[in-house]
């Protein structure tokens, strides 16, 4: 089994949902990734904390074996983000994004982890994701998450780091934006084009698409009778997807449409609760049968029968 | 092989589209409908037309072998809609909806059609649909399609109609409003409460959901490259679904998911041309790659190899 090095914001989340209010909660997309990742292989988490930062939250993180060598703890307050969901959670709304210490971070890569094999880029700036490809080896496989905060703020360095991964992670609206395509099959060959040999678009209740090459794999959604809270949802899902490739340790097809599936399994429990309160609950066999659940979901007969 | 009876509007339709405009083309849902379902099995078609509706028009749903002893011929014009859509084809504004001869159609089911085992009551007023259930022997599947149109206009005579089949074929939104529940597998288990003990949910470029009791089917959507005019997508993909039910003679689960990705695949080729153009020519060769297409898109290891 390979290890994972994952790199991003560490939050402290206000989140103002139709199920209450839920003041400085653990939240980031580094947070996020790690716990999922945590569930398939080791995992080494490279970002930043306040020294507000609660004692539970690196509990929490040591808890799922997470090395924190890389998490710097400084004088100040920690990453802070508040948001109001819409009733039906479909949007939201910030209400203020406190970045703290996170406005100066360059991420350091301690020397122990830059031979790791398989490294997540949160979805941070796009220079400070360079920077970290600039600290390390080359791996064998490096995935981005990025948004549309970035496409429109730091187009430029959105496309410098876009020529240096392989596996790109992107919303379906955000895809379009990027590739300035509607139709979205285009789309992901022109992302693909602008770098990343692989493009993972996610759709939300919808599921998710792998583009490698020609080649395009479907995935859906499992669908949930009760949504507790989305944030973190696409973080989790490039998390479990990326943890599940460390541990199988080879990117071929088969490998790479399980481990959208595992991205998908993992975001599914991510969301019924508030925060990493669900998620950090979940144990490899209630992966397993979700998984299981998510293959009757989608089975059909492969020959037409006619 | 079964044979199965289509009961709906046969219509011309006025398109605008990016592509051009195409005056008085094919339409109508019996049309899309009993075209599909002929690629799997002997159809029936009851519908009116008036004695301006096209030779052509008559001599290719003959040549589909399509029984037409229950195509009305009446004096007067044909239904007739003009509709004009948006340039990337999301939505669509009615021009004008001309009934004309529609305006006083009730299904008349001639005797020899009475005992056909698998029905389809096509996107009409649901008083029409129940018609024609009331002069047949009950069949062994009657699936039913329906549209906001009759939800906000007819919401009583619906209720009635759907006390009475067995499978429901209806538009995401459209399910949503039905049943006053946003989560959409809420939604599908209030829909089956109303009456039909199958529904499946249609999504567009999402795909489709099979709901039968608590087991559920997620079935991909094709991502096609070009799509000219979605105009009976909805009406092809019940006609295959339907039709690959009556050819294979069974309602069973593995059926059932495989009938639900021969609508899709049928729904995939008729978006490709404008009307019917391309519907019209497919092959079943063509059905079995695009199944195959479908697969390979779909596929992934059932276990979860952890």
């Amino acid at each position: 089994m390979s290890s994972m090095l994952v790199v991003g914001s560490v939050a402290l989340d206000t989140l103002h949902m139709p199920s209450g209010h839920f003041p400085r909660v653990l939240g980031g997309s580094a947070t996020f990734a790690s716990l999922a990742a945590s569930l398939y292989c080791p995992v080494k988490l490279v970002g930043v904390v306040g020294n507000d930062f609660p004692d539970h939250g690196i509990a929490l993180l040591k808890s799922k074996s997470i090395d924190l060598t890389g998490l710097e703890v400084v004088d100040g307050k920690t990453f802070h983000w508040e948001g109001k969901y819409a009733d039906d959670l479909s949007s939201r709304d910030s209400i203020a994004t406190e970045l703290n210490c996170f406005a100066d971070f360059h991420p350091k890569i301690p020397a122990a982890h830059c031979a790791t094999p398989f490294v997540m880029l949160g979805n941070i700036h796009p220079s400070l994701q360079v920077e970290v490809l600039d600290q390390i080896e080359r791996p064998k496989l490096v995935i981005a998450d990025t948004m549309n905060y970035w496409i429109t703020g730091a187009p430029d360095e959105l496309k410098k780091m876009l020529k240096r991964i392989d596996l790109l992670v992107i919303n379906e609206e955000e895809a379009r934006q990027l590739a300035g395509i509607t139709n979205i099959r285009k789309a992901a060959r022109e992302l693909r084009a602008m770098g990343p040999r692989l493009v993972v678009i996610k759709r939300g209740e919808y599921g998710a698409m792998l583009f490698d090459g020609e080649d395009i794999f479907s995935a859906p959604a499992y669908p949930l009778e009760e949504v507790l809270d989305p944030t973190g949802a696409g973080d989790s899902f490039a998390g479990g997807l990326l943890g599940y490739i460390a541990q199988q340790g080879t990117v071929d097809d088969s490998t790479l449409r399980r481990a959208v599936i595992h991205g998908s399994v993992v975001a599914s429990f991510l969301v019924e609760g508030i925060s990493v309160d669900r998620l950090a609950k979940v144990t490899q066999a209630d992966v397993g049968m979700r998984y299981a659940a998510f293959a009757k979901l989608a089975h059909f007969a492969t020959t037409a029968e006619l």
